[in-house]
């Protein structure tokens, strides 16, 4: 069987059983539920792809071993409480199979697939009366143009599952394009209208099984090359859109039964809110919250996970701004410089102990502040610092 | 050799090398170091006594031997760029074996021993013009006589070395007392008046090679059978008097020469301030700024060691108030109360991971508010819950 690393000695006679929670992943994710988890004296135990995965190195425990297989996966479902997320891209067929086997997922598969599955959301949802784009499945190039003539090019094709930061939306101009990008995907494409989009929203939400539901304040993110670059909290809207953005992802929740951390990802665009993407697992669009929530989402992901009460999601400062640190183009690794960016007085900065390579998430640095603007000042110098791009 | 626990891979092929800071101790000052060192991507390497010890629980990579034993401190300091502590009670000849040989030490033995030795500091401070309470070196109860001759019984004696949380500190009524107390002590005792306290105070000073360093505003702590119990940031005294107590932790961190991490406890008493001790590394009394700081004592205490900027000490609230969380008399494990703590919005419960026994310090739950009261009003209501005594 697999290796497990880090491995945790047997609790002292008597004591009390910890609980022990399973995240299947061991990235910065889980890396940031661990930081969480050691405060409140959960064990967790990981699936990793080796001991090299970012939360390995900072000592959880992890089983290695490949998601894709039901006999690494029943292994890892044994040995915990609870199995929860750090990424969507899991078979859902093997999670029913745990399921129907006795283990508890949070949340469940059928949950997950609205976050695994962008055709199975946008149908969910929109059957519901949730604010969708318009869109169809599209097999062919035909049935592209086909939408095309009535909403105009571009349009945008997504792989239903699998892309993350971009990979796997394409942005397409006509019918050779379309054939292009259909063409490694033998079930086709979800196809929709090039949004005019004002800005980008997300709305954290935890969730227990007894429906009982928080939503973090609404931020606005920024993507760059279509990767989180910077995000804002709270999003500079105004009080009755941010009241629709919580309430419409509160909804959302409640309708698809998810538990545990869902991020809402939405689209303001000129005809109001759309849905993006939703996602079940902390997630990049709240990372401001491990200093500018009273709760970090990491640790409500664990509170979320184990159907603990949850906790405040109440900011702690006027406004947080979240910077990532991306891979630099000349392959150096911003740690050397971490130094030199420790000198910014506030900024948090978070390394995930990756390796550097050019135009990868390495970190983020967070930086509160009575407003945006000096709090995005204060995120930003220690980020140019580590990038190399200081002046 | 010993054995090494949590074992890190090593770094990837061209990877930076990342710092590797070693401490003395694995208890839950370094399990909080841990947390801190993660985010900054700095591996960690502890000297533990075992495997069962709170920092190895939480995953730190940690070396299992006898810190009075040459050869581990040898071995140990050979694996780590730089040795600093979690507790004082290391022999300071060794300290300075490892010094003679070319590690590096923070603090330093010379500047460690003000922290290692009552009578040491008493006569250092008390030479360089420091407030410190009249005192004697006491060998006999008749020398305990003398004293009090002059100052009044009751006096207090104190074991120069090995004391903490009250353990090593008498206060004596009489020669019969005294002679009871210095029976196991060959070299005496510190005797001192039996001082009237107004409040305790503490400063944590983090201070680096080049002579930089921050002070933290002045808390005041309560101590309840002579262990800590509620610490409250900042104390509520005049600005004069937590100047006062700042500029003099200062100027004592920078006579004595110590770097990383120092812990001042002062007492304020009629006659103004006196010192109390000193601790160099961190300390209960500044387990507030994880939340109530805008960089924890944790993080600092990384930064020292390291000899990087050291960050803000500004408060992220007006009044942050830590209770520990102590092992219940009928020696029930607060763990199993956890989820009903969790329920106390803006409570942040932090465990240990260590075996529950009455009157342990088992964890510590840090409530920011408006005002101290507040504060306090929260802190204390997820303490009982956890401590079982909620009505």
């Amino acid at each position: 069987m697999a290796d497990l690393l880090n491995p945790r000695p047997p609790a002292p006679e008597g004591a009390p059983r910890r609980p022990r929670l399973g995240i299947l992943g061991a990235g910065q994710l889980a890396r940031m539920d661990q930081q969480a988890a050691i405060a409140l004296d959960v064990d967790l135990r990981l699936l990793a792809d080796g001991p090299g995965d970012a939360a390995v190195l900072a000592g959880a425990e992890a089983l290695v071993g490949d998601h894709g297989d039901l006999d690494v996966l029943r292994a890892f479902a044994a040995g915990v409480d609870v199995v929860t997320f750090e990424f969507e891209g899991v078979d859902n067929a093997l999670l029913q199979t745990l399921v129907d086997e006795g283990h508890r997922l949070v949340p469940t598969p059928t949950a997950k697939l609205y976050a695994q599955d962008k055709l199975h959301q946008r149908r969910g949802l929109g059957a519901a009366g949730f604010p969708v784009p318009p869109f169809e499945q599209a097999r062919t190039a035909d049935e592209v143009a086909a939408f095309a003539a009535t909403h105009g090019w571009p349009v945008v094709l997504k792989a239903p599952r699998g892309g993350y930061d971009g990979r796997g939306v394409g942005v397409i101009a006509d019918v050779a394009e379309a054939d292009e990008f259909l063409a490694p995907l033998p079930d086709g494409a979800l196809v929709e209208p090039a949004l005019t989009i004002v800005r980008e929203l997300a709305v954290q939400v935890a969730r227990t099984s007894d429906g009982t539901a928080v939503a973090y304040p609404v931020v606005e993110t920024v993507q760059v090359d279509a990767m989180l670059r910077e995000l804002v909290a709270p999003a500079g809207v105004d009080p009755a859109l941010a009241a629709e953005a919580s309430d419409l992802a509160l909804r959302i929740v409640e309708h698809i039964g998810a538990t545990g951390l869902v991020a809402v990802e939405l689209f303001l665009t000129p005809d109001g809110l759309q849905v993006n993407e939703l996602a079940m697992r902390p997630h990049n669009s709240g990372h401001y919250s491990i200093e500018g929530a009273v709760t970090s989402q990491f640790e409500q992901h664990v509170r979320a996970a184990l159907d603990w009460p949850l906790g405040s999601t109440a900011l702690t400062a006027p406004a947080a701004v979240t910077v990532n640190v991306v891979g630099p183009a000349d392959g150096s690794d911003p740690r050397e410089r971490l130094p030199a960016a420790l000198a910014v007085a506030g900024a948090h900065v978070h390394l995930y102990g990756k390796g550097a390579r050019a135009g990868r998430k390495l970190g983020h640095v967070t930086a509160l502040g009575p407003d945006a603007a000096t709090a995005r000042a204060t995120a930003w110098r220690a980020v140019e610092i580590l990038e190399g791009t200081a002046s």
